[in-house]
């Protein structure tokens, strides 16, 4: 009986038994740095303070699982930062659940972990719990997590949908479609290289930086579906149209080439470290100066605004000059990416 | 464009877009009954008591989907709320992460989120924030869920491994192994038939009705592994040996067949609606008859006790009046049945 962990995740990893302990006390305690005595609790004590409490959850199921600028243990730990962050929370805890696909190599998860691990240290969240599955080869693609994250947010903080009137301005803290690219590309199915990275990276100082704005009304990091997506949810609840001005959007050069040449359309490409903002247009140049003296804020515009108009169109306004219905995303784009 | 959810999930069922919109609407929405406008949101507020809350996360992969007793959807909720009761905790909120396979049946879907919500509501708990993904044919095997659960413990209920003391009683409440048989007939790979059902339960009752009891240092609901499992990780972090007795230890004698059919030791199959409580053994006679007037309690049994001996074995005595120790679990006996 050998103590050292083998090179390929097998189904005793998932049984309950010794091998698992192994696994979890090996790659998991390791990474986490956690207390051994809570690993063998059903659940545990999260120490919370008073106020309200704000609860996330996400799977993640991106393919390749590592890509430039980040792997899906990374991606995990940015993504439910920011949905609590776009909330008005400050996070606070995580959870974690792991599905293996049998045959997985124990090396690459013990990197995944690893990331994901100090991506949760440096935003000084702590992954209370979780929980090990392992499937036979052929019923998973290598690596899925589920992620739930528990913050607090200041009950002042109302941050709504239905909160967006007629005239205010719409932000953006960075370029669109960076991720979206960027995986797609590592995924070397169409044979085109490039050097974009990821923008998977934690909002929270871009989110907070927001939160004593008065005319802030709404903000939502554009993952699946991209800006288009969320500009299509807005419409939808409040039933007023939207316009954006395409001159205004950032988007990399070489994200409009790769788009070009393959057809796809940026904005509704997925984001995982953007924020779109809608917020009062008095305090738009406010917010505007704000993230730009941020770091990922640089590059941050104001990309549209919110029409008078019920019709609950999103309507481009091109840079020809003029204008196009961005529809509601049907078909998939580009599966998989977040 | 038709508003009819097709018959069939797909990957723009999980792009953010339309369809995707569609599926949330007419499964998720329609089961949980939520408010379509919490759906819109990246993270919901949880309004929680004052005192010590409590979190567990779990995957579940069980194959097949449905089996005499249950369906992923009910055990999903079962094994949360147990991990919270047997740690002391109400059972509060749920969130609900989905991996769905492209090609799954939308019929399918809705009626295992159907028995989830059902089944949540039968047990007083919310499903408060979900999320969605579809993954490609191939690359899942129908369907799997991740589930996290938020309760409120009692600071005075200090349930610990370390709790446990030599002399001190262990109970269960019920009979081993149906769960792990029921699924494994359902799987028909073994050519047998028979009327076990899953003892898939909620626990919340039983472990409520032993808060109360001075003596009672720890409980476990024994899934993966089994009783056998339960008892190697307390072993282990005590430091004593445990006896158990095999004549006590209730086993349907259908379950018995099938186990010595196919060579498999009730003691290692998950129960997914029992709960191994270790007691003061004072304590022990007072908790069984506690038990037995509940209903899923009537046939608990004292089944053995903690040993003075640090050697940290597991020691079965058995009916022929040996002994033999019972390992720790190494290969799997039956694969994801939990």
């Amino acid at each position: 009986m050998s103590n050292k962990l083998d090179d390929f995740i097998s189904l005793a990893h998932g049984n309950g038994g010794r091998f698992m302990r192994q696994l979890i006390d090996d790659i998991f305690l390791q990474s986490f740095g956690a207390d051994p005595n809570q690993v063998q609790k059903d659940a545990v004590h999260v120490p919370l303070p008073a106020g309200n409490i704000m609860v996330t959850t996400d799977g993640f199921t991106v393919k390749p699982l590592e890509f430039p600028g980040g792997n899906i243990g990374s991606l995990a730990v940015h993504g439910t930062l920011n949905d609590l962050a776009v909330a008005g929370a400050k996070p606070l805890y995580l959870t974690l659940s792991v599905f293996i696909e049998e045959g997985f190599s124990t090396n690459t998860l013990r990197r995944i972990i690893g990331s994901m691990a100090q991506h949760a240290k440096q935003n000084d969240v702590t992954i209370v719990a979780g929980d090990t599955k392992v499937l036979p080869r052929g019923e998973a693609n290598g690596l899925y997590f589920s992620m739930t994250g528990l913050g607090l947010c200041n009950p002042q903080l109302q941050l709504d949908m239905n909160n967006i009137q007629a005239g205010d301005s719409i932000l953006v803290s960075g370029p669109v479609g960076d991720h979206g690219i960027a995986v797609m590309l590592a995924r070397e199915e169409f044979g085109l290289q490039g050097n974009i990275q990821s923008d998977s990276a934690s909002v929270t100082v871009l989110a907070e930086a927001l939160y004593s704005i008065d005319g802030l009304r709404f903000m939502r990091d554009p993952t699946r579906g991209g800006i288009a997506t969320v500009m299509h949810e807005i419409t939808q609840v409040i039933q007023r149209s939207i316009q954006l001005d395409e001159t205004q959007i950032p988007v990399r050069d070489e994200v409009q080439s790769v788009c070009s040449m393959l057809g796809y359309d940026p904005l509704y490409l997925a984001c995982e470290g953007r924020i779109v903002a809608v917020v009062a247009s008095k305090d738009a140049d406010r917010v505007l100066s704000i993230w730009r003296s941020l770091p990922n804020g640089n590059e941050a515009r104001i990309i549209g605004s919110v029409l008078q108009e019920s019709y609950a169109e999103v309507i481009l306004k091109t840079e020809l000059g003029g204008e196009r219905f961005l529809e509601e995303l049907e078909d998939d784009p580009l599966p998989r990416i977040c």
